[in-house]
Parts: C-alpha cells; structure tokens; sequence
C-alpha cells in the first residue's frame, strides 16, 4: 500500500502509477474523505519500499504480506479513516445495508411460463432480486445441462429472464460457466454470478470482473476462507469491487450419513465482515440440498449478520428439471421473508450500541 | 419394535423381556399414552421376528435398520402417538422446551475465588446452569490439566461447584473424562458432561448413563451426524434417556487459513431434531476458538432452532489457565442472553402455525 | 448401454444412432472384438429401452445409473469381452502398461535456458515425458502468472517447450487453464492438462477433449473419486478417450499442523482402476509441498500400481519462481526413476499370477 | 529440556529432578551415549530457564514449544549425538529395523477354534505377531462387542490369546477399549493397543503407559499428525517410550461415493519418521475396509516406509462377526507377506546409500 500525502496532486499520483507500471505492476488507486491510497497489484518484491518512498507525494509505504489486499477491511481505513462495509448497489437494491436483501427463482430456467410464474411469484414474496440458470453447471455430463446448451436457446432463455425482470421491478442474476459465457451474460444480467466450482477459475474471474457488473462469487466447497478472499482479490484487482461474496456450503466431513449435501459454514459470515469490507450472503438452499431446512437455516443465515439471501423457489418442485428437491414453493418464500425480516428487526437494537458492534458482528 | 396389543397385561410385557433376555438380548420397555413399545437392545438377527409374533400380547414386530432405534423419533410415536419432543428436567431447568436454556461458566476451575464470582456474574445475567471443568481434556500432556490431577484436589474443586450452583440456585454441569472419574462426578453434578473426544468412548457412555443423571453428549469433531446419534444411543441402551445432545464444530477442511477453531456444523441442529426426539443445544465458544464469533454464533444457534447454549465465561479472561481467547466477559453474557431471548421471542409465532411446523424446524 | 448383436451392420449402427439424436441424445459408438456398443450420451430418460430394443440390430439394452458410463470398466468387457485396461500412446510412450511412465520438468517455464537445462537433465535422468508450466494457476493474484500473461510471452515459452521436447525426443505436457487458452496450447503441446482446479470445469473440459489430444485430468482437491470420474466422464462424452488420470493430494482435514500441503489418497490408484479402464498417474510433488517427502510418495504410488508419476523438477530450486520448496534436483530425479523401476519389477510376479489379479490391482 | 554437563553426577541429576518436582512438575531423564538430558514434563511456564541454568551440573536450558518434547527426533539427538529411531522390542520381535513386521489374525476372537486355526494359518504365511479383539469398539451398541462383555468371556478369550502366542511362538496384541480393563489385558498380551476412537483418551493412555507393556497407538480418524503426536506424548510422559504408532485412515471428505472406509494418508509414515523417533506401522484394513485393496495398499505402505503392518486375517471371511468384507484369507496373506518382502529388499540399496538418507524416508 502506498499512502499518499494529503492533497497529493493529481500529477504525483499519477507519476506513482506509472512508475509500478514501469516495474510491471498494476495500481489501485482509491481516494477517500481522508487521503488517496495506492494499492500495488502483483508480486511487490519487483520493487523497493524505499525507491517508493521517494517519489513525490508519497506519505508512507506498507508491504502487506496477505493475499487479499485490496479487499481488505483494513485497507479501506487508510483511505476513508474508518471501516466502512462497501454498499453494493444493483439498481434500487443494496447489498450490504442493515436490511436483508432476498434472491430468488428457479434453480433453471426452464420454459417462459415457468420462469414468468415464479418471478410474479417471488415478487409478491417479497423477493428483491431475480434468480434463474440458464448455464448450469452439473455433475454428470447426462444431465439436463440447462438451456444454455445452444447459442440460440441460451439468447431465449437469458431473454425470458430480462423480461421477467423488467416485467416485475427485479434486478436479475444469473450463473456464468465459462469464459465464452461473459460476454452474452453480461449482456442481458445486472449480476453475473459465479458459480462454485469455478471459485478458483481466474480467467474467469478476470474477464467477468472487466465486464464492470456487479459479481457474485461462491466460496468453492473445498475452499478455506483464506482462498475464498485470495479468488475474490482476482475480482478486485481486475478494477471490479462490486463483489458480493456468498457461502453455500463445505464438503462434509466424516463416515456415515451427513443428512445434507454440504455443510453450511455460517461462521463464514461474521469472519468475511472482519476480514474485508465487502457484503456476504448465504445460500441455504444448496448446502442442505433438502427444502425442510431451508427456512430455519435462513433464519440461522440472517442471525449470523448475512446481507441477504439465495433461494431456489419453484412452482411446481416436483417437476422441476434439477434440484427439485431442495426448492421451496412461492408461498413458503413469503412466509420465509417474513421471518427473517421480524428477526432482523428484533436484532437491530443489538446490533447498534456500541456493545454490539464489539459483540454482534 | 416390538408393538404390544393395547391392553397386554404386565406379565405378558414381562414374558417378552424374558424371551428376549433368553437370547442375549435387552429390552427398552416404552409404555404411552396408546401402547407399549419395546425396543430390543442388541443384535437383532439373534431372534426371529415371526417367533417374536407369537408371543402373547404382541401385536406387531417391526425390525429397524438403523444404529439409533432407542433415541429415534420414530419409535416414540409408536406408544404415543405423536412425535412428542422429549424434555430433560434438571432440577426447576428444562431442556427442549420453546425457551432457550443458558449454560455459562469458566472453561476450568481456577480457585474458589474466581469460581464464585463467574457464578454470582452468570446467574445475574441470566444464565440457568453453571458449567466448570475439573477434569480437563488437553491437547497436550504438558498444558495445566484442571484441578482434576490429584483425587483431593478434584473434591475440593467439585464441591466448590456443588456450592456455587447451591448458593445461586443453578444446577451444575462437569465434564467426566475418564471412567474412573464417574462415580466422583456424580455425587457433585447435576449433568454429566461428555466430552468430544469421548463421543466415541462407549464404556465411559455405558458408565455415564448408569449414574441415572441427565447427561451432555458432546459431537466428536470428526464424526458424522450417523455416528453423533449411534453413540447417543448407548446411553438410551444403557436405560438412561435424559440425553442432551450438543454440537461444538467439526473438524476445519481445506487449505490456508480457517480463521476458526472448528466448522460450527448448525445445519445440524435441525437435522437432529427431525431424527429424534431428543434436545440439542450448541456451544460456540469451543467452535470458533474465539470470542469475537461468540455473540454472533450464539445468535445464529438459536436461530437454528437450538434449545439452548453453552457459553464459556470468565471475570478475566487474559488471566485464565486454559481457553482464555474464547471467554467473553459476564457483562457480554447478559448482552448475549438478552439479545437471543428477544430473537427467540420474534420467531415463536412462525414456530407456532401449522406452516411453521413444516418449515420451522 | 445399446448391445448390438453380432454382426450387425453399419446401417443398424447408423439407424440407432440417428434415432437417439433424434430424441435428443449423443452416441459412443464402440466396437470390439466381440461385437458394437453404443453408450447413450445425455438423460436416458428420454427415452424408452423398450423401444430401443425394437430397432433391428438391437440385442439388449441395459440402463446404467451411473454418472461415468463410457468410462467404466464395465462397459469395455460388453465389446471386447474382457477387462482391458487403455493405454493411451503419446509418440513412442505408453501409459497404462506395465512399465511406469515418467513426466518431470519445472513448475513454470522461466527462461528458455532454465527450460532446455532442465529437459537434458530430466531427459538423462529417464524421464518420458517433458512438463512445464506456461499458464499457472496461482492462490493469488499477486504472485508470478506464469510466462502465459501475454499472448505473445506465451507463444514464445510454448515454442521453448516444443523445441525442448523435439530436441531431447520427448512429449511435452503443459496445463490449459482457460478456455480461452486451448487453442494455442494445443498447437505446441502433445498432452493438455487440466489442473485440480479446473476438475469441475465442464466447458473447459469439452473444449479441451475436442482438441483430439491425450488429456491428464487431475482430480479436484475437494473432489470424492465419484465426482473426479465423473467430471473424466464430460471428456469421454465428448469424444475423446485419451485421458490419463492424475491423484494429487486432496485437502488435509483436522486441527493442528498436517505437516503437508495435501492428504495424498492412494487408494483412488486401485479404485480408479476398478471402476474403469483408464490409466491413472500420481504427483507427489503438488501433495507434499515440500521436497523431502517426493522420493518415498513416489515409491508408494508405483507400489500402488500408478502408471506413471508427475514430478517437478529445477536445476535452482532455490531461485525457482513458483514451487521452489517442493522440487526436486535432476540427480534426485534420475535416483526416483531407478528406485522406482527396481520397485515396479520386483513386484512384476506377483502382478502377472492369478492370485495377483484377484490381490494387487 | 536441560541439557546436564558431561560426566554430570548422579546427585546432580537427582537434584534437577527434585527441583522440578518442588515446582509441581514432571522429569524425563535420558542418558545416551554423550550426556544426560531432563525433558520437563508439564508446564514450563512454572519454572525459570534462569533459575534452573544456575543448578548444579546443568549446561544449558532450552525452551521447545511444540506439545510433543519426550519422542521428538530433536531431544534424542541431544543425548546420543546422532538422531537414533527407536527399536521396539516384543520378545524376538523387532519393530523398527529394516526388517518390516507382520501382525495379522481376526478381528474378533469368536471361539478358540477359530482363533487357533487362523493363529496355526498366519504363523505359517510369515506372520510375526497375532493380533485378535476381546474388547472391541463398535459404531452401534446392537452389533456383536467382542467377547469382552463379561468378565468371564473376556478372561476365557484373552487366555485362548496367549495360548495361540505360546503355541505357535508369537507376541501377541489386543486392544484396550476402556479403563477398566487395563489391568486384566495387561495380563494376557505382550502389546495393548489403544484404538483409533480412544487416540484422544489421556486416562486410558496414562493408564495404559503405566503397565510397562509396549503400546500400539492408532492415529484418530479425525486428528491431524500434530495431534496424533502431542497424544503419543502422554504415554511418553508417563514414562513410557516403547510406542509403535499406526496410521489407519482418517476421515473421508467430499460429496459422493467415497469407495473406501476411510482416507489411508500414507505421507503420515514419513512424516512421523522425521518428526519422531518412534516406529509407525499402517493397517490397511480399517483403511479401505475392503479387503480387495489391502493387499495394494500393503505394498504402498512398506514403499512408503512402514515399519510393519496390521492386517485382518479370517479362514472364513463370509462368516465373521465383524468386519468380514475386509479380512482376506491366510493363502492372501502368505502372498502379500512375500510380496512386501521382496518390495522392502528391492529397496535395500536406495534406502542406505547416503543420498538415500535425504530422499527415501
């Protein structure tokens, strides 16, 4: 990190930028109510702490061994003077403000009418943002794959959720598989959602955060914490902080029946808040892989501070194409939003004194 | 199962534990409000399930696969009817009802001194039972072991325990770590506490459950839920059904950095109460390791559907001989009750409706 | 599975074939010594068996539940009438027979004179087959890329590859690690692999086995042996059989330093080549992480029965730009080989009796 | 650990000792061939470096923070001047050379017949030591628990054990499953075992270090090596160095079929060699808990550097009590006897060589 004097010109800024330039580095500048901080992209041994210290405008230089810097809570404190969260803003909807935001569709999209019903559907709920896959990613290849399986019909389907969105006053998500899915995608989504397993796919990562839409990232069901943030810092370091990062569940563990298809790590959420700035929601859905626990594991999600969730809602699970059976029907998604709502409201006076904010995180 | 006739008389009842008896096996007699159950304890296939059916006062013999019959929910509303929770009374406490029970006290017994403050602090913040290890279980041979090492010390410690829950009207909880430290436990403790790494230990459990006290299961850290209920059912086997199940974190998976001690695995939660009929609370203090996570956790625990928690306390933390980092403070203790009482409270009308049941678990 | 009679014609073959596109669904088509199989690609529930096995030609079909059909070994005894297993030939080398296959080189291409150092060494030391790293995959995005951040320094390190390979008469394998990337590296190299973090990577999977070239498939570090065969299942499905697997550690799990970077699970040797055909390799250098452990892994995976080993080696461990701590020094190499190949015949008789088929797989 | 001056007097030593002792601690002498060496048992923290540099015959003080002092492959250096392995003797037996050892027989011990019969079978395929279960640890308390039950059977089953070891001339090795039966199994075997469910136990190890008996301690399946050692470090400090550990699998990760019981981690093997001087064995069975791998994986392990090995052995597989698809026959064991001989031998010259010394472990 390289702190820059306050009132540093624009010109000694951007001296400083070119000079990691020259050093084959990249730069993050990012200017806050106190003073501009330059975040240098790439391995910081290519150059010296005090070579940079003697370049105009250059307050104090910072080598921060962590693999997420620019991510990093504390980052944001050098810059604005206090630890902000970051706001991601997807349209009318924050993410990351002290109100639940709630995702919701089908696991894939599958016909017009079916996805048409859920979203009027998951609008009534109460449901702030659209879900529906077109790209799925599957486990076997005999699958149903989605109907992003042509160019034609992955164009249809990704139409249909537009217009559903559009139709209804909801942003709308959808999954990118791979990298020659950005550009379509990007064309048609408000948030590009990045799936689990390709947590630890850079390329994918670096061309998605370029597309300068929103992402939403799933921590890899094999990953650490430490590796989710290190793959979330692709995203940051390609120029894209509007990164909202998303827990859905670890491998299981141990001998005998698990009961569930992953374990749902929640500690995830509060440890994410103190280590970067950015918003985490979780998705409980996938990591029961079972719709009877859903709903308390919403609950348990919003409890630990998540800035929203992801559901998979259909009108009709037992015909459903995929996941049939971990979605929830539209009526339990309102009953659902209702809950979490009266739980978070129940917790703001906690989570305001100043106890809380060293106890409730 | 062996499904008695409405109305069998005592001695038919009787006559099928002899047979049962004659051939190596237990009985787990069940008498509620509709029939009489009885639970055969040991290898099935010994019997035969078509010489059970002759026997006077049988009606029907169901032969179960599963490694927990005794503790199963399924058993229990053969006799009664319903699947009726169970709740373990100790003392004026009940587990297992719609109000959270809150255990609380230091991680060890330091001296009479420390144990009475924590005790007068946790009962003023509210808590129900007061928790104390003598006997502690340590990672290394080389870190301070409790005041269990010598006999003399061990009775000095657990009276003090005795007169700390007398003194502030608070049952009180110990761990019991070996079998030779079983019998001494029970004359002091209201609950006795089994360890995590003693989930496994089935002879301390058949030991444990034959003192007739309520005891505390604690889930080994590498074990699956499976295997979680499997032991537990040693105790029921043992004739002891006072079993309160805890979760306390799994085992970390992946590489790099976890940020916690263990996977706090609260999906756990529900899924044990829809196996059985048993309570199960949850302990975030051993899962993360440390105390930032400890309110948040708490909260997300009851969320969950947990029927309490057990919370390491202590006056002063830094100075404390074993799991200081975790502790958090008496006055944090009152925050933490209070704010997970007022959530409890939020949810109890989605507990309530007929959805609720569906979805609330 | 669609089982041809004996004998039957191409025209039956080609009808089967159409009548599955038609209904949507791909076909693998093999014929071996006994007669042709045709292995459905896609959701069998399309269609019906009964009517397949009314279209001339057909003497049975038999519905697999299994997500890896084409690559089970099952399914090559239908044609060929025998377990064989595949040996996949790249140029004059052969994986999969009895003799162990060696692939060393650097972790990443540094220099054409590191590259052209290190391939006479590992080329004197006895190594099959040259690797090196163009495009790395790297935990943060902060650490050297590889030479593959340009398309231009990638083309030039795949030409040093190429020119090393030609001029020291062995195939070179280098990694793909994005989509974007297949093309080139297709033209340079004679094996594409898929990295562990690509495992779950199905586009990139498609595209890659659409090259036609071998393809090493290395498992996902979070992956159970169903999900890695399944994933090799996508390569298969597309066409190309040429896959040569590849173990690599998994992730270490438990409290406590594990003293490795990965849990090497050599039992999926012996799994792997039960459930199919195909050839299976380890690296014990991405497992351990450290140097010291490479040569006794190395023993233990040709002791299990690996075809071959994938081992980094540098002739400057030290000044290695990624990985250093965990590579090894061609004379080590050249003393691996010899070990290994003392090892592997000295345990041809007990490989080749009968009883050794039914105990050493 | 206090390092004592050569030619330290005897008085002098006994001062060391009864100084730790005043100050509530523990002392592990150790004479080698250069010098006396105390390690402190206990918590270090108690006693001052200072204060103890100032006694009587002492050289030097050194603080070691790692939980496991007393098997460190460091202490032993500096006493004996040279990082000896242990060499564990049973009777004539070995544990530790070149020489791999061999422990084979049932599970369980079901009838002396039975025990006999395959006891007369191993000692003729090469068997070194007989292993069989009185107590045995079982996931459900309805399966079959060993003749141990009563203490009648168990007397009756252990006798038939020491019998069989007389007979036919070999040690043999039984494991303790719980306190209480300590003192009885302490009487019949020349080795007690301590479970991979009871690793954990530190009242059963104190215990059972306290017989004098050499002990075989299982590593846990969900311990991490650090753990496994910091716990092989309470039989140690309670005087008693003649530990064999054993890896034998450790929990499965991952979603999907497993194919396997546990995870066999065979890097284990090294890196217990190098962290300790104590001799690690492997014991396939429980690993794979198939018996169509054991025979494999027997051969990874001697490659892998295992001391010995421990495998279940049956003349009638299909009608044992416990664990019958695991067990392999006394023919498959003469085989795979042979074949890790003939394994370990080929290894002979790289494993003595001084490069040798650096790669193969």
């Amino acid at each position: 990190m390289i702190i820059m004097r306050k009132g540093a010109s624009r010109e000694e800024i951007t001296s400083v930028v070119n000079d990691l330039k020259a050093h084959g580095l990249g730069a993050d500048v990012s200017t806050g109510e106190i003073r501009t901080v330059i975040g240098i992209i790439g391995d910081e041994t290519k150059i010296s702490a005090t070579h940079l210290e003697t370049l105009p405008g250059v307050k104090e230089v910072r080598l921060i061994e962590t693999p997420y810097k620019l991510i990093n809570r504390e980052y944001s404190t050098l810059f604005d003077g206090k630890a902000e969260s970051r706001i991601v803003k997807i349209g009318k909807v924050e993410i990351g403000s002290a109100r639940p935001v709630f995702m919701a569709g089908p696991c894939a999209i599958e016909s017009k009418d079916q996805l048409m019903t859920i979203a009027e559907g998951v609008k009534s709920a109460g449901a702030h943002i659209l879900r529906g896959g077109v790209f799925k990613p599957r486990s076997s290849v005999h699958s149903f794959q989605g109907l992003g399986s042509t160019d034609e019909s992955a164009r249809e389907a990704l139409g249909w959720l537009r217009e559903a969105g559009d139709k209804y006053d909801m942003p709308v998500v959808t999954e990118v598989r791979g990298e020659s899915q950005v550009k379509i995608v990007a064309e048609y989504a408000d948030v590009l959602q990045v799936g689990s397993r390709n947590m630890y796919n850079q390329d994918l990562l670096i061309q998605v955060a370029r597309t300068g839409k929103p992402v939403l990232l799933k921590r890899h069901f094999g990953a650490s914490i430490e590796e989710f943030l290190s793959f979330a810092e692709y995203l940051a370091a390609s120029g894209n902080k509007d990164i909202i990062l998303c827990e859905r569940g670890i491998v299981p563990v141990g001998r005998g029946k698990s009961f569930t298809r992953y374990t749902l790590d929640l500690q995830a959420v509060p440890v994410v808040q103190k280590e970067t700035y950015l918003p985490i929601i979780v998705d409980p859905s996938h990591a029961a892989g079972r719709r009877d626990l859903v709903m308390t594991m919403s609950l348990a999600a919003i409890a630990a501070g998540a800035s929203g969730l992801e559901i998979e809602v259909h009108h009709n699970a037992k015909e459903a194409r995929c996941d049939g059976q971990q979605m929830i029907t539209v009526s339990e998604m309102g009953y659902l939003i209702e809950a979490c709502r009266r739980l978070s409201e129940s917790l703001q006076p906690f989570r305001m004194t100043g106890m809380g904010d060293k106890c409730i995180n």
